[in-house]
């Protein structure tokens, strides 16, 4: 029988619709792991302290240091920990924690950018997910954390210098929530459902990264099903693959080249949507690895060592 | 006193929403006007004689032949009219009407073509206004109908060669009403809202003529909200902007341009938005002229001479 082991550090990926945290050893190891729908926006009242003992549950008493990233540090959570300019590596991370008013908890900052207009861009977590993804030894890469809302991570040396956020996953909510598309569709909305969902996911994504403007581009839901060129059960997957490959065709244009050479490109996050962004990169003669599993996690462990919280 | 004339035409505007008669003289003259919420989708069980009835009022009893375009020829309308293939003039048009099954009216069909991938677009309506607005001795001309579903036509002698349709007031709407950026805004969803109006309109056409993919573009209501760069009252008018220009910089590339020069373009629709077309399109360094009005009643009334149904 082993003896139990100590807990170093709770790592929480803390974000706007669910909480989660991981028990962590002192060598980083992933003790246990628990969650809750106690993300920002469903928290009352600023009642985060009441929301942090629930999700800890009995492991509440454990005196180890707590250490959030995520929604959590935004002018909606528990204490604003303002954005941190790009460029910005874990260090960086490490040295701008701020503590919640209690003490009950440090958090992660997000990062800021701007495009080449002018326009700024945001990320809050996903900042720690690739801080526990790309080492530093691993030169130039982009990173792509698909979602909601997509972001584009341009790493050198292990440092974020810049990003794009793409509304991909709430356009796909609202087109087949809300507009003509998803009436259009018989299926259930959820992506995969339909009965040639691969042949209907890939067509979209040719269109995406091939056709014209997005606005124009997913009408063809539309015309494709009102002339017999797509069956109803596959509008959601073929709208699906349209905003990927737009998402693919700009960002590609945005952050992808280093010269006329793509960058290596690593996908974080493991899940189903993590395999579709895969097939459309495929289509668009781009390689992509996945992972690492548990990211934020690791992210997490790594700051709280820079920072010497364990 | 004058002596009442004559109704040679009853010109049915027949929408998703809502419907309108123009009774006309034999000159084509514009007598009287009647409106009512009795779009395609508003009329239930294929109540569409009862809703002409309706329509009509104490004209009902005017022997007068009635003609209608938009989508009461839809499959969802009274009776389908075939959607006639591109290129296509008003002569094609009064070849292919539609009669209702009681003989009650007549329907002008919509139009379809492809674009250079091979997906179909469809018109209905718009063909009929443009019958209304544009002579064969103009030349090449662009038509722009801004709407829910915005159209550009591509027309030669008065023939319409191609089209494009853009999903700009649906974008709009489903996320001013449903998605983060809508949350955002401060003021009413209405486009022209906003405290500094002009000026947001006039930064998001910007955006959207020069920025990167739509679904990054948009993002920037979040951001420039989030830090300072725009008033919440100005969500709106910026977002709106982004859209409209978005469709002008992919309606130019795909439909616009005649060898270098760009056509002449006229903007179809004499309201409101197509102000804000005006103004978008001259950032975009095009002149547009505007109008006519009643463009769908003219065009009506050209169709029934052709088809010699006055």
């Amino acid at each position: 029988v082993s003896e139990p082991r100590a807990t170093a550090l709770f790592a929480l990926d803390w974000g706007t619709t669910s909480a989660r945290v991981y028990r962590l050893s002192g060598d980083g190891q992933v003790l246990g792991v628990r969650e809750a729908p106690l993300g920002v926006q469903q928290v009352r009242n600023g009642a985060f302290p009441a929301a942090l003992q629930t999700l800890l549950g009995d492991w509440a008493d454990d005196p180890a240091p707590r250490l959030a990233s995520g929604m959590i540090g935004s002018r909606q959570g528990w204490v604003e920990a303002p954005y941190v300019e790009c460029p910005a590596d874990p260090a960086t991370l490490a040295e701008r924690l701020c503590r919640t008013p209690g003490g009950e908890m440090t958090i992660v900052p997000g990062l800021i950018c701007r495009d080449a207009e002018g326009v700024p861009d945001v990320i809050r977590g996903e900042e720690t997910q690739i801080a526990g993804a790309i080492d530093a030894d691993e030169g130039s890469v982009l990173a792509i954390l698909p979602g909601t809302h997509s972001k584009w991570v341009r790493i050198d040396a292990g440092r974020i210098e810049r990003f794009a956020t793409y509304m991909t996953g709430e356009l796909y909510a609202v087109l087949m929530a809300h507009s003509i598309l998803g009436r259009l569709s018989a299926a259930p909305a959820a992506p995969g459902s339909g009965t040639q969902s691969g042949k209907a996911f890939a067509r979209g994504v040719e269109r995406g990264l091939h056709g014209p403007g997005l606005s124009h581009a997913i009408f063809g839901a539309r015309t494709l099903a009102l002339t017999g060129g797509l069956e109803a059960s596959d509008v959601g997957d073929w709208l699906s693959g349209v905003l990927i490959g737009h998402e693919i065709k700009a960002g590609r244009a945005q952050l992808g080249a280093d010269g006329a050479a793509m960058l290596p490109v690593r996908i974080i996050g493991t899940d189903a949507l993590g395999a579709r962004y895969v097939q459309a990169l495929a289509q668009a003669g781009i390689a992509a690895a996945r992972g690492p599993a548990d990211a934020a996690a690791r992210g997490l462990f790594d700051v709280a060592q820079r920072a010497r919280l364990l």
